[in-house]
């Protein structure tokens, strides 16, 4: 366990924030698959600070060098390796990391874990950063899910207090999701933007940081995909997710706001339409059993 | 993936709600450690059903029985396979759910995922009768942690709107742990067990069902536990804790609640408290980076 | 890792010479497959000793109970378990192995790795006992997998320096896989059964053992089966078949034979039979950079 | 399963023939490591072709570029990356091998298993060439292993019927296998060098390749490492070894030769020297039931 992650399909991501380079190894994706690199780019590009005016100033362009795993545009079925180099390693601001560890990242667990042997300059193997390699292994893989049909994306659901309009899970459409998908600040509710760039701005003026929620959505999905127990789609879904820095908890469907509801209101029930079964609701977030 | 999990420390779960026996395959217990049945029992008589006036009233005596890996009360090294048999499988009960998916529940998705084939009866291997060998597994487990001096603790954060006192996150006493460890209504505050036992009943009787949060707590873990990106302890436990049936959410420390706060609120100061790095505050669940 | 194995199956085998019983978990069978139990217990009979005048005379009904996975004869998608309990424990027998190991057992070693505290009785857990749970795990797979067109079966290729009529390896009939299979004394050359039993015994009269190499094939196995590096077919092979006790040493096709050849001599030409690639020579035993 | 392998220590092979670059990702390094490059260098050196007029001609500078996981020359804990620059791909040899499979490589199963879309210049991730990043990973891990006084080292056993004198297992000096381990011929008799020099030649001539086989001995292991079934340290070792092309065969200790000894030749006995439990044969590859 540690940087590496998954079974059919393996991801294992390397690089430090400081160092030479960035990047991943993807091992398991199917042979004879069309990747974008364009599609890669534009994700990375979203991700990418410095490019937007109320993200962190750190510039990097963040431009990923596929060594290995595709030919003449398609993936070979051996192990796509990507390198993302380190351009603006300012090290100097960190050199004072080993006196003080900052509050709320790794730098002090870290050292107890490593001995005080971790690199320590921008946060080293746990910065922010690393989550380049993980956008660039989803960006790859969207566009083969997006071949069967299963899209993906994810909007603001709050920054600093201030609220999206949170998907009306029942009813998803494929627009939505394809817009959210390219939008450098994707809300549903566009006239949100001022207010979170202002809070944003605000705590930023006062040397502050802000949180906030992603909501994400698959639609397409077919159903029966996941396994009991520990192979549910929320067990390996938070196996990943947790990954990312910061993030300190996940819900699915109704998440924790079902523990306030009776059955009754909280059970999708099902029903038939069109010869197919449905439910009418989805609280659940379309995972019963792990299974969709 | 699916019912076995693990990896230092592997578990595999087996067992139909109705079939014959339900049980776990433990493997990789250090050798040599004395394990008590009573402290087993104990904890598996605390989630029974049956023995609690307001729980379902489905009766299992749920008598673990060891049959390999324990020698002389210790543990040989050897997998621990425990097994419990089924004695109360009134299978008639759910002889139309073939024809009636219960919503809420996987026995729609189950049948998708299998093909028709899956035992239907109580749910079969997705039964909420599985988390008995989980308990198990834990109950061994705890312990091994107890002698290194890590103890584990939960209670009812809520049900049905109830609300227990929540724990002071940055101080909680072996006392407190302990004796919700072995408490059958675990509640810090036990004044809040009428009010929550009449919200359950009323909702039974008018066949309805209610839902909670539970909360967790382990301490004298060392620091240092973790390792990044995928093998922090979030990533770890929440992908063991969505195996028990009709978990929907996750958060450790402050969780959901940090994205309202700016980083100033959120973030644990490091000091020094006789000569040791601590933080006054524990809004981050003890784990930064992943690693405690 | 230990005693838990693999990865879309996993196997996870339990128990000890003389403790109550031993078993295995299967978790990762398809679901609706039909499972003869005779079919199983004929496998069975096949290893159980005692039932062979020439074997070790211990006497092991080995009748397996499956407790979970299977309903009404056909795989549910659970895990399968399977319980064999000890009936024939005599454990005075072994009381004086925790002062003089036996050379050639793990009796030693598993005390060292394990600080004393391993079942020493019959072995404990590296008795070769713990097959019967990897043959009814076998038992089980070669059905699901006879239904695809894939037969596997083995002979006593020598046993104390008397050798059986190898493998035509480019050329083996269904007919004699089958054959095999059901043998309860694997021979292609059933005249050689005489001088086996003779050099066995006569062994045994001057209270000593023999060796034996053993031989497998698979046919009717698609091409295209395995994955590069270390999904190949060799290692995923190599990593279970040293699971049996005794197993020293492992080759595929030629295996170390190849060593003394050309290449030209060893390598097996591709060529057109009926509009497929074929290959007249099989030295590779059927595998080329891991894959079928 | 494919290109990544391991447990605790994960390593992930990347790259192709003919692309950009090889290389590897090692997960799970102890921290604080001191890493000597020339070191490295050295072993790579030894399977560089094109530095041995007897290797095939192929010319390769085989320079690793470490690109993260080391700081100020130690492991710092996080995954250590190394990229190879493939400089002499002469992928115009190749432009037959779509048409024309080579015997004896997996140019055939390759395309069959990735439906044609594999990269098949100079073998693409099949090839020989892929074995440069497992050496960098073994040239690392021998020098962690090196300061716990652990010795790994190598030699040819045979090649093309001229063999080498063997390890005398129970007896192997540290000297011995410091110097086969910076070897460019590893031989125990040096006056081998000319007869396999002329064989290799021999077989060139005639354009054709010989065989051989590598024995292979480690010392200062301590006892009691390895689990039982299949987390023996022959099935661990056997799944990553079956990972260098052309390796059909393992055997540990007597290996298949045991087959043809009865237990009384083939058993090592223990006794006791200087207080300590030893055997003064080695048979069984210093490896009971998988342990050490």
């Amino acid at each position: 366990m540690g940087s590496t992650w998954g079974n059919k399909l393996k991801i294992s991501i390397f690089g430090e924030s400081h160092g030479e380079a960035i990047g991943v190894v993807i091992d398991g994706l199917p042979a004879g698959e069309v990747i974008d690199t364009n599609e890669i780019l534009l994700q990375m590009s979203r991700r990418s600070p410095g490019s937007d005016s109320t993200s962190t100033p750190r510039k990097e362009s963040d431009e990923p060098k596929i060594v290995s795993g595709i030919l003449n545009g398609k993936t070979t079925g051996a192990p796509l390796c990507a390198f993302i180099e380190n351009t603006n390693t300012r090290s100097n601001d960190y050199s004072e990391l080993s006196v003080t560890p900052r509050p709320g990242h790794a730098d002090y667990t870290g050292q107890i874990r490593y001995n005080g042997s971790n690199d320590l300059r921008g946060g080293g193997h746990f910065s922010g950063r690393l989550t380049a390699p993980l956008v660039f292994a989803g960006a790859v893989c969207r566009q083969i899910l997006e071949r069967k049909g299963i899209l993906i994306g994810a909007h603001i659901f709050s920054i600093a207090n201030v609220f999206d309009i949170p998907f009306d899970a029942a009813n998803i459409s494929k627009d939505l999701i394809c817009s959210l998908s390219k939008s450098k600040f994707a809300l549903i509710d566009a006239e949100k933007e001022d207010a979170i760039r202002t809070a944003v701005n605000a705590a930023r003026a006062e040397d502050d940081s802000v949180g906030g929620i992603v909501e994400c959505a698959a639609i397409g999905v077919p159903t029966g995909i996941g396994s009991p127990m520990f192979g549910g789609i929320e067990n390996i879904i938070s196996s990943i997710v947790f990954g990312i820095p910061a993030v300190k908890g996940i819900e699915f469907g109704n998440g924790f706001a079902a523990a306030s509801l009776r059955g009754s209101e909280n059970n999708d029930s099902f029903t038939y339409k069109n010869d197919k079964v449905v439910t009418e609701t989805n609280n659940c977030g379309g995972i019963l059993g792990g299974i969709s």
